[in-house]
């Protein structure tokens, strides 16, 4: 199927997931930078790979997948066999669908707003919004309640095996546990023990180590 | 598999979404009306169905399943034979994980700002802000661009035929074309002739006739 190509950004949340998923996967590719400070990624070349002008974009054997979330799915479809089983090989179960959705609709929102709050605004030297702050860390509160919940089910949040849905936080998660929202993963056994394991795994400790 | 219910609220759009696919796949399934007015989707009967305490949730069989494109999906899985197609009977193509994607990160965040500030706002008595819209506006022109020119290579958004991608859009379109936005939609030709193929379709008929 030939080499495989990720367009992005090592300090991407969004290209974080896809490297990610090439090591669980324990797949070869090559990482091609684009370099956002001079906007290369709102440039023709690189719109012909994600019309959106966002990283990261896949090349695999003439095909170009955009979206985090689909070219993770794709990458588990494609090499059902390899590494980390990360998907079913046939039919996702019903928790498979409502979780992957749950990180999507539920989680991802309300952190990734928190990062942009806490996290990002201070490297872009912006002011920090405490309301927003504040709104925000009870949100994820609320979403958190029901991680605990539904880790005294499964193991991990879709099964009793790691799966893509639980990888999908990971990016996120790895900036909030560097800052005070750090303290609701904390204060949720289950989901403190989750958020351990997932983040002490070598993929992920291979995406750490590119940022370097 | 037993009787299909669907709890929640002919004016939800995540319910729409729901129903649609159901009367699209011509499943018969009993209407379960949450009083959300009266804060039931807030009790512990209805969080048992949906820890978040959204509108719709699906009981099928004994499975509990949340999250309208997680219901979608699993509707489209369990009944790949029956009613319209929706989804590939196998493995999704790329474009389909692709735009299934845009649909959840590009096009309804901004899509659902825009209809809580024109459409819903003012039901509730609530201000419009102009700022808010001017802004949400330009950043769904961006993205109708973008489908403007991939319809230029598929009839529908993931392929030739009508499928989940597409039907994921209705709701929202649905509110927006009867504000000032529907200029957005109609200035461009084809996404005109699509949200005018998409709407037609007999089973978003019957939704809207759901809602009266």
């Amino acid at each position: 199927m030939g080499v495989i190509k990720v367009h992005g950004a090592a300090m991407s949340t969004a290209a974080q997931r896809v490297f990610t998923c090439l090591y669980e996967k324990e797949l070869n590719f090559e990482f091609v930078p684009v370099d956002m400070a001079s906007g290369e990624h709102k440039k023709e070349a690189y719109l012909s790979l994600n019309p959106f002008g966002q990283v990261p974009a896949l090349e695999h054997g003439g095909q170009k997948i955009f979206e985090s979330r689909a070219i993770t799915q794709y990458i588990a479809m494609e090499y059902p066999e390899k590494g980390t089983r990360l998907a079913s090989a046939d039919k996702p179960s019903s928790s498979f669908l409502i979780w992957k959705e749950v990180e999507a609709h539920q989680f991802d929102p309300v952190a990734s707003k928190l990062t942009w709050e806490i996290v990002l605004k201070p490297m872009f030297g912006m002011t920090i919004d405490p309301a927003m702050v504040e709104e925000y860390k009870a949100k994820l509160a609320k979403v958190l309640d029901v991680y605990e919940a539904r880790l005294t089910k499964s193991k991990y949040l879709a099964s009793d095996s790691f799966t893509l849905v639980d990888m999908h936080h990971l990016p996120t998660i790895n900036l909030l546990m560097r800052t005070q929202v750090k303290q609701l993963f904390n204060a949720r056994p289950r989901v403190s023990a989750w958020v351990a394991d997932i983040t002490a795994r070598p993929a992920w400790t291979k995406v750490i180590a590119m940022q370097k």
